[in-house]
C-alpha cells in the first residue's frame, strides 16, 4: 500500500492507494470513531462493491447505504438535498461519517452534502474511477452543477481520508480509464516533465490495468495535486494551474451537453487546444505541441471534437467561474512540465479554435 | 461610530456600529473593490432601506437588488437556490460582493448562498434587527432550515464586513426589539455579570431605542461573541456556550411551528428553563434563578410558554444537531456571568419541563 499525506489549512489527511483496500476500510473508519456511517454510491458501484464496503463499515458502527442515480446531469442541488434528507432520516449527528463510494460525481455530490449537513460532517472519499482517484477526491473541492454551469454551487471541504483501491479499476469501462489518464498526463505537463515521459512510456501497462503501474501513477499524481492544494487551498494562485485544459474542456462539456463526453475526454481535447494556444502565443515549441497531442491520442483520448461553434465556445468560456468580469484567463505551458497563467489575445484564441475544428 | 474587530481562522473583519451607517456603505464596499454588488433583502426591509443601500452601492460598482420573501419558514434550500439563480443571471463572478440587508433570516440564507456560489464569494452583512446586529451577523454561521430541523443545512462563512446601523432599529416592531434583548442578556449571563446588570438597568433606554444605549449594548455583545468565535470558530468547545437557552428554545420553535414565536422569544423562555435546570442540578442559587426570570420578563419576553408536550420536547432536543448519539448536552450557569456544558439526568430535565408548564 502507498500512502500520500495531504496537508492544507482546512485539514490533514492521508490518501491510501493499493489493491484490495475496500475490505480494509474498517481500519480507516475505526480511527475516525464515528457514531454512525452513511455510504453513498450509485447503482453500478453499489452492485459491484456496496456490500463489501458496508460489511467493513458495520464492523465499526451502525451503517446505512444510499444509492443515488449518478450521471453528470444528476449532479444537482436536488440530489445533494436528497442525501441530506437521508442523513436526517437516519438521525446522523456531527460525528457521523459519510463514505462517498464511486466516481467523481458521487464524490462531489456526497462531499457537498457532507460540507453543508450541520455545517460540515466528515467524509471519507472512496474513489472507484481512475479520474477520481488521481484528481477529484484530492483537494477538498465539492459541488454540484447549476443549469447554467458546472460546479457553480459548492464548498471547500477536505475529506477525513481518501482510500483508493486500485482493484476497482478492473471493472472500469475503457473510456473512463483513458479519461483518468488525461489527468495523469496533465499533472506531468504542468509540474513534472519526467513524470509525463514516464506516463507516456507506461501507457501500455496503464491501459492493461497493471496494479503496480496504476498505483505508482496515482500516488505521483496525488503528490503533485496535494502539493499544489497544500500551498493554495482556495485557488487564489497556483491551484489555478491544475485547470490546464479545463477552460476549453468545460466549454466542450457545456456545448455538447454534460455527459456526452466524459470530463477527462473533454480535458484531453482541451489540453491539445491549450497546447496549440501556448504555441500560438509563442510559449511552446511546435515539436512539444505535437508530442503532447500524440501522447494524448495514444492514451485513447480525443484530440479534436468537431461540430462546435467557436462563438458559443468563447461565450461559454467568458461565463466560466474562473473568469473575472468577462476576461478569460488561460493556463498555458511555457515548456513541458511547467504551466503559467496568461490573458490571451482574441486573435490567437480564434486561430486555435479554428485549427481545432470549431466552426 | 463604534468598531469591533473580529479575528477567526476563517477571516478578519470589522463590525461597524452607529446611526446612519447605511448611507456610508460605499466606504465599506469600496474597500472590497467588487466587480459587482448583489443586494438581497425582504419586502419590508427593501421598502424601508433598499433604495438608500442600492444608491450607496452604485457609487462603487454595478448593483442588482433581489427581494425574497423572508419568514423563518422561507429559510429553505429552495430560497438559497433562488439567490444562486439570481447571481448566475447577473453573471456574478468570484469578486462580486453580496450584501445581506435584513434580519437574521436574510443574513442566514444570503450568507449561505454566498458560501456556496462558486464555492464562496464575499458577503457584507447589514443587519437591520437587534437580534441580527448582536448575534446572527457575527461569527460566520450561515444556513437554511430542513423540514426536520433548523439550520440543518449550512456552512461556516465569515463575512467580509458587518455594518450595523442603529437607526434601522427605530422601524423594528417591539416584539423583535425584545427578542434582540434576549441575546444581549444571554451574553451577560454566560460571560459578563456586570454587563448583565448594566443591561438590566438600561432596559428602559433600550426599549425606548436610545441610539447610545443600543450602540453600547451591540458593541459589547459583539465583543463577547467575537471573542468566543475567535477562540473556537467551529464550535468544538467554548462556542457551544453561546447556545445557552437555545436547546430549549429550538424545541419551542419546532413544537410550536417555526415563526409562531420569534427566535429571541423562544431563547428568552429557554434561558428561564435552562436557569431552572441549572438550579435543579445544584449549580445556581434560587435567588439568581428568580432574578434572571424577572429581568427577562422586564424586557417584555415570555418566561413560560404553555401547552407543549414534555415528551415531544425531549424527542426534539435529542434530535438537535448539538446532540451526539441521542444524549443531550445542556449549557447551564454555575453563576451569573459563567456558563458550563453538562449532560443532565433525565429526572431533573423532567422536573424543569413540568415546572415550566410542559404537559
Amino acid at each position: 500500500m502507498l500512502k500520500v499525506p495531504v496537508s492544507t489549512p482546512g485539514g490533514r489527511y492521508d490518501i491510501a492507494i493499493g489493491p484490495g483496500l475496500l475490505d480494509a476500510l474498517d481500519d480507516t473508519l475505526g480511527r475516525l470513531d464515528p457514531t454512525s456511517v452513511a455510504i453513498v454510491s450509485d447503482p453500478t458501484v453499489a452492485a459491484l462493491y456496496g456490500e463489501r464496503v458496508a460489511a467493513a463499515a458495520r464492523r465499526v458502527a451502525q451503517t446505512q447505504s444510499f444509492v443515488l442515480p449518478a450521471g453528470e446531469h444528476d449532479k444537482s442541488l436536488a440530489m445533494a438535498s436528497r442525501i441530506v434528507d437521508h442523513l436526517v432520516e437516519m438521525a446522523a449527528d456531527r460525528r457521523t461519517v459519510l463514505v462517498a463510494l464511486g466516481g467523481g460525481v458521487i464524490g462531489d455530490i456526497a462531499g457537498f452534502a457532507a460540507a453543508v449537513y450541520m455545517r460540515g460532517i466528515r467524509v471519507v472519499q472512496v474513489p472507484t474511477t481512475l479520474l477520481s482517484q488521481v484528481d477529484s477526491s484530492v483537494g477538498g473541492k465539492t459541488g454540484v452543477n447549476h443549469p447554467q454551469g458546472k460546479n457553480l454551487i459548492g464548498a471547500f471541504h477536505q475529506p477525513a481520508a481518501v482510500v483508493a483501491d486500485t482493484s476497482t479499476l478492473r471493472s472500469l469501462p475503457s473510456r473512463e480509464l483513458a479519461a483518468g489518464i488525461a489527468e495523469i498526463l496533465k499533472h506531468g505537463l504542468i509540474a513534472d516533465a519526467p513524470y509525463f515521459d514516464a506516463t507516456a512510456a507506461a501507457l501500455p501497462q496503464l491501459l492493461a490495468r497493471d496494479d503496480a503501474a496504476l498505483g505508482r501513477a496515482i500516488a505521483r499524481s496525488c503528490e503533485i495535486k496535494a502539493g499544489v492544494v497544500g500551498r493554495d487551498e482556495r485557488e487564489s494562485g497556483e491551484r489555478a494551474l491544475l485547470n490546464f485544459g479545463h477552460t476549453f474542456g468545460h466549454a466542450i462539456e457545456a456545448l455538447t451537453g454534460f455527459g456526452t463526453w466524459l470530463h477527462g475526454e473533454a480535458v484531453g481535447c482541451g489540453m491539445c487546444l491549450a497546447s496549440d494556444l501556448s504555441r500560438r502565443v509563442g510559449l511552446l515549441g511546435q515539436a512539444d505541441c505535437e508530442r503532447i497531442a500524440s501522447v494524448i491520442a495514444s492514451a485513447g483520448l480525443p484530440t479534436r471534437i468537431g461540430g462546435l461553434s467557436a462563438d458559443a465556445a468563447v461565450r461559454t468560456m467568458r461565463g466560466d467561474k474562473k473568469a473575472e468580469a468577462g476576461s478569460i484567463r488561460f493556463i498555458l505551458l511555457d515548456r513541458l512540465g511547467h504551466a503559467v497563467q496568461r490573458p490571451v489575445p482574441d486573435a490567437q484564441l480564434t486561430e486555435t479554435l479554428a485549427a481545432g475544428g470549431y466552426g
